[in-house]
């Protein structure tokens, strides 16, 4: 089976699990502004990051960290539909669908993105398979990778360097908004497996440098990619005058330093002896069209 | 010292304690707004009711716990910087300061809160005085009283309800949008203090009811408190025709209720030894005037 499809196997896996772990309560309208959101498609990719990294660390069966892999998704929805919001990147439609606020409101966006923040730290103090220890630790990386020294902290340069900014500024903002999560899937991935240190280090350098190609092919896709295949309308970001790779190296720049990063990630796991499907998803990531 | 003065005092330990919690780092505006929020001053309850309620289970020092008891506080405060936002309550003034997104805008607003939400459970992630299994506990409890089935899902209900909504409603916004995230703080003590189930049980009790008794008495001053005193506007629940107290059982009939749960409270921890300020405490909630 070839990435591509492997993937979309993976994806299949996750939306099916998913369903196992949406909540359910009231206020009805919260429970459903959550859950359109979390079934609303799109790759799946933190929560398979954390299953197959654990995997290349050597652990067999994953069934137990499931809801660990989950509420990785979790977390990534509430910054999607946060980040959606009118304040924020006001955008109406993603993956070919209204936005949370379009359907259910502003108020109920922003209260739908902060329970699934909260449920996300929930439902890892929840299992009872992994030890404390680790499951304090996954904590502690998630909302460190996710947080202000993390993803928070590069949504908030995106948004204050909307129309300038340097080199260093575009750096800052794609480790920030989007590498520090992934390095965490990765790295979270690791500890669930009992990884030892260098295997554990080796993950979380992968998932860096793969999570900076992947926000390098996202501006790219932004600039040159099909609308249609999307489901979103591109060229939003100069439009925006956002701060984007292309803007800053062009587009055959963007897409050399996206290579350079992906071999950069390759040679972080050669250590790893399970380590084909994470270097066939690092190559992937820069090939995509969605 | 009377409860007033205690209290008072307290918080002004609670104040300098956060001094040392508050995060530093980049981008600058998305940390002042964190900061300029969490020193917007207050009350300090929840931060309070944690310690408290850990001496009264017998805890001698409270040293080890002071980031929990902080943690608290910055959910607290993530909470308040969404309610004010103009897609909620729309609040330009609270505490007689401008609110969060009057100064920094709504999308760093919006930021602050997500990021005082993670960095909430990172702090508490980090602490290496307590075990692991008693962290991952205060973890569950603070996530889950303050999130789906907790203070975000009484968020939802109280914005679902203005305009109408039955008895049964206004218990459910109540206890949801206050009481459940004020029980965590005192259960959060109990389970700092090693106390026994019963113990535990008791004080969680004692912070439900006490939850319940403190929103009447806001709604109750949000009707005929003192504009100066307060820092905000008064009678702005009525203007926004939102569900309250007052409006169901009119202004007696709303203290004799806040009454009858303060009497639950005190009765709640007639097991404990030290329970006389956590009396006091519940006595003053109920005729504070701010």
């Amino acid at each position: 089976m070839d990435i591509k499809s492997y993937l979309k196997v993976q994806a299949e896996f996750i939306n099916e699990k998913l369903d196992d772990f949406i909540p359910k309560g009231v206020p009805k309208e919260l429970f459903d502004a959550m859950e359109y959101s979390l079934k609303a498609g799109g790759k799946r990719l933190r929560p398979i990051l954390v299953l197959e990294s654990a995997k290349a660390a050597g652990k067999k069966s994953v069934d137990d960290i499931l809801d660990i892999a989950i509420a990785t998704e979790f977390i990534h929805t509430y910054s999607l539909i946060h980040d959606d919001l009118p304040a924020m990147d006001n955008d109406e439609l993603r993956r070919g669908k209204p936005t949370c606020h379009i359907v259910f409101g502003e108020a109920m966006a922003i209260l739908a993105g902060d329970g699934l923040q909260s449920y996300a730290f929930e439902l890892i103090s929840k299992n009872r398979a992994v030890s404390p220890e680790k499951l304090l630790r996954v904590i502690n990386v998630l909302s460190h990778g996710t947080g202000i020294y993390g993803m928070v902290a590069g949504q908030a340069a995106d948004i204050l360097h909307e129309k300038e900014g340097s080199f260093n500024d575009i750096e800052f903002i794609h480790i920030h908004k989007t590498a520090k999560f992934i390095q965490s899937c990765c790295q979270i991935g690791a500890i669930l497996a009992n990884a030892t240190q260098e295997q554990e280090r080796a993950l979380s350098d992968y998932g860096l440098y793969i999570g900076i190609a992947f926000q390098i092919q996202d501006d790219i896709l932004d600039e040159i990619g099909d609308e249609v295949k999307l489901g979103k309308k591109v060229r939003k970001d100069r439009e925006r005058e956002k701060l984007t790779y292309p803007l800053v190296y062009g587009i055959e720049g963007s897409r050399a330093k996206a290579r350079e990063y992906v071999e950069k990630a390759i040679s972080s796991i050669e250590i790893l002896e399970n380590r084909k499907i994470l270097e066939e998803l690092a190559r992937f990531i820069i090939n995509r069209e969605v």
